[in-house]
């Protein structure tokens, strides 16, 4: 079996959509058994299912817009996500779920789950669709700002890991992101690491990806620093949005367009809830002990199940203990050539 | 008369596009006259007009995929982009309006144009549409990948002039591009121009604005170093291309779909206009002695004329010298305050 923890009290719409979320997991997955950190009684009412169900009382939650994450989860140990990230420490489960505050969930991650071995620093990595229906991973959307070329080698391999195993690309490519795509571009740091990835046997090495074909990726990474991933996601995220709004107004203009929208408005839902991105789940953070999940901090139900239907992925396939085996192999290597 | 220099050779629909550009722009606009710098047999057959036209014979291009732009422009001096960007140096010309390649642009323009007196780098602002219709700039996304924070406060001048000028916005408000909102957020650079910014009486700084704002911000000008704000467009631009292809295939699916898509065409159709930023003009090349301007190189005569149109504006309203003089005024302010 494996054990999913579930941070029930994290999330805009908790505990509903997360206990919902559960439900419809165990439901549908049958290996997997649900631990719920919550405070039992606003759980309880959502809970309409007690099969491979367990709930465990939580005292506190952590704030969505908590200015010092790490005080946050220090002074709060009984808080849901706290316990929850600790169950993973003490092997009590296998792997955790929040839709909680991001900063909060990766100092809470670095504290309670700890890094793997060998492993310098961690990455936030969502999953994006894309034109063609392939899903990319982009990383790193959230953890190091200002990081070492090196760093992002055993981020690269912990992304081609995840990729094989979880999405089945049999030699996924890795693409830097980039202002052009000729060698050379770049910064100082995108062009030693675009020198560490082309050397590196692990990687299958691409090239620079102008974010131009950030929807219509030639890879299935794509990869940069903390602060540049996160703009591009945000940018992303953004455009959308604005699209969306820009769309509406468009569509809606003159009677054939109102006739127009009124039969298109089914597709343009389907349209939307492509682009939530609901439907692949949540974010992995990377380089930790253990497997933990960051869905949405807006998600539902779906979304949230899907990030469960995740977790449950990446624990059956072992991809933490195949991302080690490769980091170890490239310590020999880089040994050896020293 | 106002003289704009046209580089009738550079851009994918090279000359017919900008010649035709150029006819409908002295038809529209009175106080203005073109030169266009480009092979005379070329350019003849789409010359509909002689009003206010004079062709000046060039030799040679500057290659689209030029690997060393500098190198391209020292050695075709003759070329229709240096010969066009000479003459605004020799002051035969007030402008130049050019879809040519935009590193070679850049070189040209350093080399040839010069920097204007005080300001220490240059930057390159594109005009993007947004959800309000208000139109917002973008810099710096193409010059100087890494900068120090005091150039940017240059740049942030030389945005808010031409905002209130050009785009007739009373007190521009300027917005750093940032991964958080709150003061803090970001790498060492942003840190440090948030406070410049925060300090300076000639900015009106709104604080650090998130991309997922980017088409509905809350700002006029947003400005980042040359690497960040070029991802942040070429990120816009990927996913207006990606959402544009989704679009299409959920639009088109079912009966019903496809009988929405039929009534939507000519809406949509304006929407991609919309999105298409030809209606807006070029990117203007900030920091030089005379007005450079880069039209995109996939211009069409619409875009390429409303680039020169933009051109003529910013001579009309003495953008430059009047940027001179808050550059001028912040240079005795840090010395009184030195």
């Amino acid at each position: 079996m494996i054990r999913i923890a579930v941070d029930a009290m994290g999330g805009d719409h908790a505990p509903k959509e997360q206990i919902q979320g559960a439900m419809r997991a165990v439901k549908e997955i049958d290996d997997i058994e649900i631990v719920l950190y919550g405070d039992e009684e606003a759980i309880k009412p959502y809970l309409t299912d007690a099969t491979r169900i367990r709930i465990v009382q939580s005292d506190g939650t952590i704030d969505m817009g908590e200015k010092d994450p790490i005080a946050a989860i220090r002074q709060n140990r009984k808080s849901s996500m706290a316990m929850a990230l600790s169950s993973v420490r003490s092997e009590e489960t296998d792997a955790i779920v929040s839709s909680g505050a991001t900063q909060a969930l990766i100092a809470g991650a670095h504290i309670l789950v700890g890094r793997m071995k060998k492993m310098k620093r961690t990455a936030i990595a969502p999953v994006l669709p894309t034109a063609s229906g392939k899903p990319m991973i982009l990383l790193d959307t959230g953890g190091n700002l200002e990081i070492k070329p090196e760093y992002m080698v055993q981020q690269a391999h912990f992304a081609s890991v995840y990729a094989r195993e979880i999405l089945g690309v049999d030699t996924p490519r890795v693409g830097l992101i980039n202002i052009g795509t000729e060698e050379g571009k770049g910064r100082e740091l995108d062009r030693v690491v675009f020198d560490l990835f082309t050397a590196n046997p692990h990687i299958n090495f691409v090239g620079n990806v102008e974010p131009k074909l950030v929807l219509d990726p030639p890879c299935d990474v794509l990869i940069s620093d903390g602060f540049t991933a996160n703009i591009v996601m945000k940018t992303i995220e953004g455009t959308v949005k604005g699209m969306g709004a820009m769309l509406k107004q468009e569509l809606s203009k003159g009677v054939l367009g109102k006739i127009g929208l009124l039969f298109s408005i089914r597709n343009l839902k389907r349209f939307k809830h492509r682009m939530a991105a609901e439907a692949i789940g949540g974010a992995m953070i990377y380089g930790l002990r253990g497997v933990v999940i960051k869905a949405q901090g807006s998600s539902k139900a779906y979304g949230f199940y899907n990030a469960i239907r995740q977790a449950a992925h990446v624990v059956r396939q072992d991809v933490i203990r195949k991302v080690g085996e490769v980091i170890e192999k490239d310590e020999v290597n880089d040994e050896s050539a020293a």
